[in-house]
């Protein structure tokens, strides 16, 4: 299996598209630009989902869902949002079909045209804030804490598997607050929450760092990002938290009554992952073998292959050890198909990013010992068969650590600094990954600097340090650097 | 609060209306037919969903998701199908808009038109099939046992919050097969899977049995289906599950080899619940008072009240409770709000429904009890404090129990049998409920009896006893009874 791979080295981009294929996690579906998640593919969202949404309830949050359906008119109300959204998208017309005349099939009823067209909603800021104006009346009602699971629309031109597809999977909090201090605490304390998740579940280190006016959220007055790099030494934007002012509140005339009796237009953040995070995911750790999953986020933790096939002592010792790991919490899968051989097994799993497989072989079990293999490093131990609970208890964590160590060091050896336009382009050119540097601040260098090189500033980091500088184009004196890369 | 409940007795429409609002769980949105579920609607439905999800997995079900949009084409290709969800649907014919002329806003680009108009999936056995096929080569392949969890729209004209609305929450299992005989045991097992889930989870006492042609499944060969009786005397068809045959396979050339090396056409199944449960949940149990649920469903299953406010002493009980109550996996909210008086509260956590409320007041606690009172009979006992945490996890299981036997007893007092056409008018009209009668098996004779009396067949019922009779409008022989009722 592992074969059919086509190597990162030579086509990085067929070798993703490959692991997506081999590993059974998607496939373009027969609607231009619309995928489908494979079972396996979304067993590992519901991974990734269950998680969030846990860290999203520990800090307050609750769910709720809101129609599919954006009236036409409701994407004007902000200036800045239709312009960012109003744009590709699917927009239904009319809301029924009737048999043609002979042999056409169906057709759309053209007595069925709707008074106002409905888009598919590309986000949903528009239709909650029409909402919330009739549940936030007074400082009593806030803050408003909420986020919804849901699919979304936008219709991009050219989709890749999980990265850019038409329809996708994500989740979008929306929160109304009394002051400006606490929307901006709350779209900060997102970004934590997202910069945990992808570093402490995904094993994937991120920068975080606020947009550029250019790269912000339409309608937003500040959007903050998180930042990862993948093996190619692109960037890829995992995931925003918004802080949109007052906008939204006063396209839909939000307003409540604070304690002192005045009335005030609400403020409010909106954050969002999706199913993009499946993308970086997957290129994060995968290899030429397929794919490499970190342990929290692999739906089967461990795999038991018997070698060369099942046996009574085999399956006894098997059961065992899958009693003893169960009761550890942990996903583990016996696999008894004596179909298949050990090496097909072998790779097959590799393919799937199993972190640990132990094989069980009548001359191992003999002298009382299993072979525990790591897919990370691939490095296989003998082990004690009354040891191996708590070797295999201790390597997943081992695992989810030294995939993020290695991601880390990798990262940190991608981030560079350029002091001038030379240095800044052979970086691109030559290394990729991130390049620290001076910029004037403008949108119009900005936008130069991303036809000439396709690299845009990915954040400007929380971190940032004040310091004198001259932009690497224009010339300009800065006040800082900030982060540049091409990105996905 | 409870005052502004309309009364059942007085019009019980309205107090369904009253109950969904005044619970805050859903409200129409500013779409046409379509729904914003609150966030305590949404938690209960996240209740429903979890158990679900967990006995799915457990009959060897996994979870997929396949694209929102279905091509026009692919609705004709089952003749049954496109003639039951091929007409009110909303239809997408456009991908872009575009500024208009000054002053009409935007609008839609008239250039960016679909060549084939895409239809917002009604249900999924299109889009699947035509999925399945590529997936589908030999007998090794199946059987592929798939359910989705997804957003569905149909465009009805009459919309009630949670029980007819035009986009909806549900999940739709698409099951292939190698036997028709596999196929069938599916479908059945998943008809007991729900009515498991109904009657052990909602506490909804249900009838099981197959659909009459008339009132099987758009493209299905049989319909399974369970059936509980709502407050009023009307039926709500709970959840259905599909024997397609082979339909769905030749209609998408989805075919396999045996072990023979034979080829065939796959089998299927498909069986779907929706967020039509939390209307059926709602008017199977509730009173006057507002919204009463069942403790395995209750988001927060029980709220301590400190009377007439906090104290140290209270609060240092309430904590204890809490957390002896929380080691036993039960949800419990500590209410120290001070603004609001214990009377105000009662009302409100009536209202919602929460299955048991523990007031804690000084007097009380110097006498070492406090008062725990159940939502469902209004029954209250005072209880010593340190008795309180096992008294209450009994008390959480009794009103389980105790809901379930009162909705089973009122619905089998309104089982009744009729004879003859008079005695069948009379028992809708006067009595309501499950009216068992003979019927000659024809769909004509069914479509009259409808229009005569807007009673249906809700099912064939699966203990149906073998018995001459006559039919009760025809005359004509029948075989056995069924089961009639008006439903919503």
């Amino acid at each position: 299996m592992a074969k059919e791979i086509t190597e990162r080295s030579e086509d990085y981009s067929r070798w993703y598209n490959d692991i997506v294929k081999k590993a059974g996690l998607a496939e373009h579906s027969a609607v231009r630009g619309c995928m489908v998640i494979k079972p396996y593919g979304y067993a590992i969202w519901e991974k990734i989902q269950s998680q969030l949404d846990k860290m999203f309830k520990e800090t307050g949050h609750v769910n709720a869902y809101f129609p599919l359906f954006i009236p036409k008119s409701f994407l004007s109300r902000e200036a800045a949002h239709v312009e960012g959204f109003a744009k590709e998208c699917a927009v239904v017309t009319h809301y029924r079909l009737m048999n043609g005349k002979d042999g056409e099939g169906i057709v759309v009823d053209p007595e069925a045209k709707l008074e106002e067209e409905l888009i598919v909603r590309p986000t949903s800021e528009t239709i909650i804030w029409n909402t919330y104006r009739d549940w936030i009346n007074s400082y009593r009602d806030l803050p408003l804490l909420i986020n919804q699971w849901a699919n979304v629309v936008r219709w991009e031109m050219r989709t890749r598997l999980f990265l850019r597809t038409a329809e996708f999977l994500w989740q979008e909090g929306h929160t109304a607050h009394a002051t400006e201090k606490e929307a901006i605490e709350e779209a900060q304390l997102m970004q934590r929450v997202y910069a945990e998740f992808a570093e402490q579940h995904m094993a994937m280190p991120v920068l975080q760092g606020s947009k550029s006016v250019n790269e912000r959220f339409a309608g937003a007055v500040e959007t903050y990002t998180i930042e990862a790099l993948m093996q190619d030494g692109k960037a890829l934007q995992a995931g925003t938290s918004h802080f949109l002012g007052q906008n939204f509140a006063k396209a839909f005339d939000v307003k409540f009554l604070n304690e002192k009796n005045q009335e005030s237009y609400v403020w409010a953040t909106s954050w969002g992952v999706s199913t993009r995070l499946m993308g970086a995911l997957i290129m994060s750790h995968s290899d030429d073998d397929g794919l490499v999953l970190p342990p929290r986020l692999a739906p089967t933790q461990v795999v038991i292959v018997p070698i060369p096939k099942p046996s009574p002592a085999i399956i006894e010792v098997a059961n065992r050890i899958k009693d003893g790991l169960g009761e550890n919490g942990i996903s583990i899968k016996v696999d008894l198909d004596e179909k298949k051989r050990p090496g097909f097994k072998f790779a097959e799993y590799e393919m799937m990013g199993i972190p640990v497989r132990i094989g069980i072989g009548m001359r191992d079990l003999e002298k009382g010992v299993v072979e525990i293999a790591r897919r990370d490093t691939k490095e296989k131990k003998l082990i004690p068969v009354e040891d191996s609970v708590s070797y295999v208890v201790n390597l997943l964590e081992e695992i989810q650590q030294a995939l993020f160590d290695r991601a880390l060091q990798f990262r940190n050896e991608h981030i560079s600094s350029a002091d001038d336009w030379d240095q800044f382009v052979a970086l691109l050119d030559d290394k990729g990954g991130f390049v620290s540097a001076h910029w004037d601040g403008t949108g119009e260098t900005e936008t130069r600097i991303k036809e000439l090189t396709k690299a845009t500033i990915r954040c400007i980091p929380n971190d940032q340090k004040q310091e004198e500088g001259i932009c690497i184009l224009s010339g300009n004196p800065s006040q800082g650097r900030v982060i540049f890369a091409r990105a996905y």
